[in-house]
């Protein structure tokens, strides 16, 4: 019995940083798509990996489940339409676990530019009706990986989210998952990482299916 | 480490199908709400559990989680506002598991009248636009837990709702678990039992947090 | 025939306010529930009235209509599951009531926690499309009751709420009748006492039976 | 303090219809528009309408409040947009009202051709989630008004309409509150009569500014 | 084939600004509506211009298809109604066409008064979730006409809906079509005269007719 | 100026069906992506395409504006992401034309599987509450191609879908544009080729761009 988080670009710390976060989550593994960029940034990058990503999936035949760690659920479509067992994408997760934790929701995304594809997307889920806002911290990821600023950021953006309305928040990027606890003992609301959420909804299939 | 299930209802026998339900989750507790009807089948016998159900959550303080295991999601609000910890109800989190694993889903009902309330409670959530349909088996409570008939039941009723077009199948009670993987199998489309979604859901909180 | 209008908190200074305020309206009765808190301030002081109203409801088996003068609308689904005569809750009712004055509607309520349970309960409703914004006094029930400040802040959270794109506004609380008027003159849109719009619906399903 | 419910169109016979209808509420007169189609049957009979009955709600200087006895609320915008006082549509004041009395509502309407019209006007009134469904008598306004099949054919529908979840149903058109009370006793739901709703509303502006 | 595109005011010089801007667009024909307000500026004047609009659209029995080109929509409904060949609404045509250049649109309006209108219309349409917001010039429409403000006060409140989220702009109203290629370059976003926008409908209905 | 049609299949003679049902459409240019599949059938298909469509477009840098040959409209978001001249999508372009022709519309799909996605796509667009119904001709795109079975079962389903509700129909596929005028005419509604929609659409770009 095994998951397998897929971190679809192919900068390996990220990949670690997957690892460490899903430390206390059993029969988890956490691979590379070497095919990927080395982050997906854009609508093309996040398109890009989708080809080279089935090939992947089918290189384990024996998985219990998938996870596909990057926030914009890239292939997600395709990825559910060739996969016999269940494949979660992390937006989907952190955006439903969010809606079991509170009323309103709210994001905070690394850039502006993801907010746009994030709305798509949640259109899509039919779940705006939730979400009290999405604001961006406005770093690079790479300064996020490593800036001593992201935590003040987080706790900044995380608070004008909840003066827009939001009682839960997500955090809208793989890789901030260290963050989460303090941030969600400093803001008094509950925080979700989005590979958490979706490793745990992957989980409980898979336990589900051994009753 | 331990997730409390609830059981609103007095009758210990559906105490014991969460247990044996809930077998392959770890570091679970199912315990009975003494006070409750022997079946909560009104809005009457719902709401009638609220406030028992609030002292018996104040006698587990060390509790990491609750989840409480009755599909109308008795109470849920009130023990949200007063836990420090999560608390799942069964209907939010099958709901919201089942638009992870597909586009439109459709739910299993014991009884006609139930499904007017499911439906409320699902507008309040903002997801109607997912669900593919309710339908009812039109068997009282006893008999779905007792009768032979009952996976029969279950596998036409399925069936129409996938007729419906739903692409994803929702056990709408506690206590058809037992079910959830012939009828996956023989409907060939994915089946949530809401204990183990919900349960699925109270781990994933409690795994992070140890992160 | 007898419109009953149940306060369900035990305080009789508010229930003689609803009294005054329901004076130019035909046949209506206004009693206490005893056993209320002495004011309904959390969800669980609302869920807490359930029960004891349910029982208040069934020592009138004549009355030809109810009307449940809290603007959370505590029970409203049970009173009228069990009720064979028509239920009115002052929020539906104010709220269904403004959208026949306007195409988008304000609410003044009177502390921030409050606008979360109504959000809830109005997308449950449906009609948050109609909703222009709900924006709190932040006073205490007992402040609004005696301040001489209450009028100037109602001004100015209704101009607020105006400029948010209100063209009709609702007092989100029972109690404040006396200032619908003048408010109603001094902003220049229509303003409604959630009480006396549930009455007159109550007053209509009344006396529509005598034809 | 008068009640003026204007029939926008020239037949005498459904302005008394209306007075008969409107017997047991107080304060209200029932006025032809003369200038209109005998009978209002499609979109241009319905836009014709607005100008001359703009000049004769300027006759009515004194008026409290108007109310358009026309299921398709012809002219309810402008008629808003000059008038002082509340004016109010039947079709939006019996939607709302049957939002108050159940869940989801149907309407029994007239012809098939109308039940487009509605759809629109209820999708601008941001409430299509709440209906159940519409359907037709298919019979003319004049074999309604006299026939003896009409009590028929309304159960037939209002059955059908149950069927399909409706909890309440609307008399989609004036002239037919004769039938109200038997349907509700036949059918076992609230029935609501559309100019009795709006008279209702009408009625509660009118004793609220009494206070 | 004639496309006839209707100026429902009886300004002439608005009408000369039309055909200025559909120059580019092959077979198609502006004419006035003499009986027409000067300006539409009210909800009434809007509706006073419906039946003699429908005079005029029959003295043209050989036009191929008919655009409104008043951006409230005046009596789209009944020209639909009794028209034979296609009818455009300008707002119906500019919404749309703007729902397939981005995800979402903003509204540059004249004046304050025509946003709630315009908001109650793209209700009906079912299009507000694609809606960042609409803002007004607060210039006369004689203003916007003459002024050499008109283009400095596009730039400022493009600029706002822009930081609102609007990743296209609708110009809210007939004859600013000259502003529109200059905006697009300025603002970097596409920019839709709705116009147009209409009459590229037209003309694909016309010439796909003629395969 | 050039309009470049892409026909995202490697099938020639889809190609030509495109050019022929756009004879009448001035500056159009279709051509066929080599790499693509021969038909696109699945969401891998439909993935497929991106990269390489991508780098055909790049190969026209002079084309006035691209419009995507295929009714799911693959690669939509990234196209728009990466070129400076509008992209339009058939779906995209035959909805909201459809949105202006009738407030209920229906979709002849070819085939079962294609209406799921359809529909997730369709809610992404925010459009849903003006769908009657999508029904499938349930023959191979083949069959349709050649058949002499289609213009029947078009009749048939088109029927249906009338039945359903819908006021306006779009044929959910490229390629079968030469039976719109025809059916339009035998059912008596407005029936829209999607190509047709999408290309009037990028004619009305191109031309708005020359003034």
């Amino acid at each position: 019995m095994t998951i397998i988080v897929i971190n679809p670009n192919s900068n390996e710390a990220v990949t670690q940083g997957l690892r460490d976060a899903l430390t206390p989550f059993p029969n988890v593994d956490c691979i590379t798509l070497k095919e990927g960029p080395f982050g997906i940034e854009s609508q093309r990058d996040s398109d890009s990996v989708i080809l080279p990503m089935l090939d992947l999936i089918q290189t384990h035949p024996d998985a219990s489940a998938f996870v596909i760690a990057c926030y914009s659920d890239p292939g997600i479509d395709t990825a559910k339409s060739v996969c016999s067992v269940p494949v979660f994408g992390m937006q989907e997760a952190a955006v439903t676990t969010a809606m079991c934790r509170a009323d309103m929701f709210g994001i905070i995304a690394i850039g502006e530019g993801s907010i746009r594809r994030h709305r798509k997307y949640m259109r899509r889920m039919g779940v705006l009706d939730r979400l009290a806002g999405e604001r961006a911290l406005n770093m690079s990821v790479d300064e996020t990986a490593r800036g001593a600023n992201t935590y003040k950021r987080l706790t900044e953006v995380g608070a004008q989210l909840i003066e827009d309305g939001a009682q839960c928040l997500i955090l809208g990027c793989a890789g901030m998952a260290k963050h989460r606890s303090p941030l969600e003992a400093d803001l008094g609301v509950p925080v979700i990482d989005p590979t958490q959420a979706a490793v745990a909804m992957a989980l409980g299939t898979v336990l589900a299916s051994s009753f």
